[in-house]
């Protein structure tokens, strides 16, 4: 962290930073006096709030330079991690992940034969979504919870596939994890919403953790943050957190309207050399548009990312939810490309585990 | 609405469009040909999801024309809602309503100074805010619960000022309206959390609800009919709704980096015209910096908001939270000068409540 | 300038950093070594190009502090630069100064109709727009070049008024002045074409610069300096440079729709505090929608603006372009009311003049 | 195109925008009543100005369905646009083409290195650019004109590969065409700058376009319509214009600034569906860092691109602009990886071609 005081600070507004630094944060403090104070603090300073820098008078402007995200840099964890999902299925090893499966669960018939479909094209987790999260109330927004619970257990069984749910309500966790849900996902409208990733501290299941449409990387891995470090609201660290954060890209607002979100390429090679947590894309929430999604695949695989999460679907045009996003049989053919080209790509041109220890706020 | 079908679209296709249209949602269709088939849907359209029309073959375009956030809409409700506070005070009224008080309840002495200074300056409600959303988890997010709640209690006491306070954790509600809390506050990052929302649909205390970074003027109405309509995620009404909501803007991200957030002051007028809900404004976490809160105060009002809220602290300094965009004495003639602005504007150039009956789709 | 070393960069890695710094620029450096290396540079570093450092090889960021644009900024130029334009008018001084005409010249009838109703309205500058920027080329781009000069001079005949015109094509600059026009505007499309911001500096007309839909506030103050600072293409000072630059804030592209750009109303504190020049705003084209105008006007004046620059036309249904936003008799309440807002608010919650002296880079 | 009247429009106001669509555009239109008025507009609608329908009375919106940029569509040509460049060296076709070299002529050793590098890692057209479009004056713009002009010669002369070159000030054009470049770039700080455009359109050089940080689809296919069109200022036809337009893909202003541009991957195949012509894209300045070049590259390739254009430079750290995004050696294993990927995905997953004549407005 570098601190640079405004020209004409005094020298009492110079050791009221110095101080909070040390005493508050137990850091140690060096300064260049050359017209103006640039102060640089010694350490590891993850845990500075540089608002409460900012506030002093006198200082202009504070740069931070370890990364608040700590639990989730590529600087205090080399190697990538793996996410072990189960039976052997894995995110982040060698080989890439697909989730897929139906937007959402609509009834049993078309749960389970989206969920057939999803199996046959070679997906290795299966989506089996009992909650979406809307926009408007008056969107479908899932059937009610037990009946859900219990098709999505119905698909696991049919499928012999682990299966991953988004949890909306915090309170429905336990139900989830009751209902034999292995991975659980979280969702733009959620990414920020502190209870529940408190709540995913607690357990060890794999989280798919998506980013807010206006949430920037920093944003995004401090929520990751969240859920791995198990600090909770009063600064206690509960147990030990939950380490097993799968993140998931899928674009952000812009002002760009002919795709949905504007999907940022530069970051997957990017998220990838700033954290050691598994990546992965979404090309259907991403581009909104089943026309989009088998290239957008393609580009996500090439950029580096470890698997695809897509909405498939027996019969998109009867979807309750979302179906204009979702592919039916061309899942096969896309999942199956998208392994050779990881294959072809393997190991070529993203600069991970190659940064080395690091000292200095 | 309008569905514009794809050049080629098939009779079928056409068919298809209207059969779910009159069938699913009871509304009645015409069609323009013209080389390209355009349906116009007739009728109150709000309840339509159009992910369930593109989502249909042939379909290439589906334009809204009646609002999604049916309830917050000024189509359907043509005058301005005054929303009562308690003891008078209320929103949405001919007085500009003043919501201040720090940022954060960091401990007693502070949190009663502080609320000392912001009645002293003025305000009609008192910021007494127990919990703290943040970006990471290694930040100050308030006090251990009942301690917060008790010293808010004591704030109210001291000043005889109505509260405010945001509720993160829906678990912690009926502790808020134990503890005397009048108003309750939904922050950016939980704005399109839905369990949230459905809980405060249930109670009838005013809500001031923020927009997340990443919501467009449509999510954010959305929000708002959440609570008002009181619709249950199985698409029950439970109950009435709360329509007692009021609209706080704070800006968006944009790519300009020099200001905290975006905050486009032709929303404020836009939103006076499409919404009957009172809308205040939050310069101190759009500007995020206390220079800039004086005059973004006299825009907001002076471009037609009802209201404001801010950060006051008596020492900023020492604040665990954002305390650079706090302001201290100078709060009391900030809402003078508002008042006064307010005054020689009232009633000139922004259009509300001559929109006309809307019938169709 | 600081210079953020990568962790282990080596010896000679910093001391190419301090070489160039020292041999290319002629500034001194001071370092901070605490695992990772800091260096700070001594001397104003507006010269220094950052690319040129961070492309050396274990620089890990380069975090500018003296700004690029020292032409245009207050912490080279204390005061509020006020800029004559023409009989007692000008732009920066303590009276409010209203830019207002017909969006384009579409003929001699309207342009003269528009013409009186702006003077009757109180404009202090006329528009006079011979060309008009557009994004198609199949839309209105004005009259044939010597008849719409030829009118230009008709309306300032008629009015009296000084005129401000945008040029657009380069090689028309001699015409226009031949033909009387008093201040030359620079569009949202051209704001960053160097040719035509240099040959501007070659002048001492007023220039109104507005910036790009795309740009943030460094790259509307680098516009600024291209025709402030006189520099060419071949980094020669060619005479002494125009400084009399008028800027016009327009809000650039978000992603809300709803309004035609994003005016982030804290934008026009903030440019008032980073830069000596007088700031105006432009209602019209920042909302796109007469319907907004009077409210943003006054938002825009109440946060600081030193002018406004707008729309006014005789007969808006019949505009060639843009009429959707044009005023008409309305333009007079507009400002006058704006005059009486700006006089409560005189010299009130604007931190201007108070930078000191800034030595370090 | 859909022109959508308000609630309670008078008939008289419905007349007066059916009058406008027959008489100053020729078109046909039908309505639909049903408590609002809608208005199909029948015929080819690129041509309507919409803000002229805007900006009548009682109009509520105007949706338009025919592009606006008609001339690069790909509804008004079916086809894949194949632009031949030099030599057999052409874009658009089967196979990928490469721009690569150095980001700038700095001089001539430089130069001649850089492009000797590229010319051996395979590129088939050879960056020479004479002049660099910047942020600030105190940037290296390039060398003088004519010194520039005669080195890349020299580049094209030592490599024999054709060369492209950016064209700012639009007088230097026969220059640079005596001077033997054979493809025209015109960069994003130019890309709405229409006189230059209109230049271009006089001339049948192929001409790589950018889109401006602040365009979306539309305003950079428009730049297109603009150059191919050859209308002129005055609305006259002056010759045939320039088809051989080559589109540049480089990302867009967002609210990430971990990356210098976001570089939205669904464009890729959206730009190819939405227009015939060829599309390439630039990982050197979206990304704005080499560690990002190579997987951008592979990204934009696998999302549908058609070529790549990228900044090589011998010596990165010696370079005068932007050396952190040039990549050296590696260059050839790029190209050699791309090619080999772009063959296993040809022809899958792409939708163009394939869209039917477009007959209603």
């Amino acid at each position: 962290m570098i601190i640079h005081m405004a020209p004409g600070a005094s020298i009492d507004q110079v050791e009221r930073v110095i101080n909070r630094i040390t005493r508050d944060y137990g850091l140690r403090c060096e300064t260049i006096v050359s017209g103006t104070t640039v102060i640089g603090v010694k350490g590891i300073a993850s845990v500075v709030d540089e608002g409460r820098i900012t506030e002093l008078p006198g200082v202009e402007r504070v740069i931070r330079i370890t990364e608040k995200y700590k639990d989730a840099s590529r600087n205090f964890h080399k190697a990538d991690s793996v996410i072990p999902i189960k039976g052997g299925v894995e995110a982040g090893g060698a080989r890439l992940t697909f989730f897929g499966g139906p937007c959402a669960i609509e009834n049993e018939k078309q749960a389970i034969e989206s969920a057939m479909m999803a199996r046959d094209s070679g997906v290795d987790v299966l989506r089996a979504f009992v909650d979406k999260s809307r926009t408007s109330p008056y969107d479908f927004r899932g059937l009610e919870l037990s009946k859900g619970l219990e098709i999505a257990a119905a698909m696991k069984e049919a499928t012999g596939l682990p299966t991953v749910s988004e949890l909306i309500d915090l309170r429905h966790l336990d139900a989830f994890l009751k209902a034999g849900i292995d991975v659980i996902q979280v969702g733009a409208r959620s990414a920020q919403y502190s209870p529940l990733l408190e709540e995913l501290s607690r357990i060890k299941n794999p989280v798919v953790l998506k980013h807010g449409f206006g949430n920037d990387l920093n944003e995004w891995l401090c929520s990751a943050a969240f859920i791995m470090s198990g600090i909770d609201r009063e600064g206690r660290s509960a147990g030990s957190g939950n380490p097993n954060v799968i993140l998931c890209y899928r674009g952000i607002k812009s002002f760009e309207s002919e795709t949905r979100f504007g999907a940022d390429i530069g970051m997957v090679p990017l998220v990838r050399m700033k954290s050691h947590l598994p990546l992965i894309a979404d090309p259907s929430h991403s581009g909104g548009d089943r026309k989009l999604v088998e290239r957008m695949t393609y580009a996500f695989v090439a950029a580096g990312a470890q698997g695809i999460e897509f909405d498939i679907h027996h019969n998109p045009a009867e979807a309750l939810c979302d179906g204009k996003q979702a592919v039916q049989h061309e899942a096969g053919r896309i999942i199956r490309t998208a392994r050779q080209l990881h294959g072809m790509l393997d190991g070529i041109g993203i600069e991970t585990g190659e940064s080395v220890a690091f000292a200095a706020g």
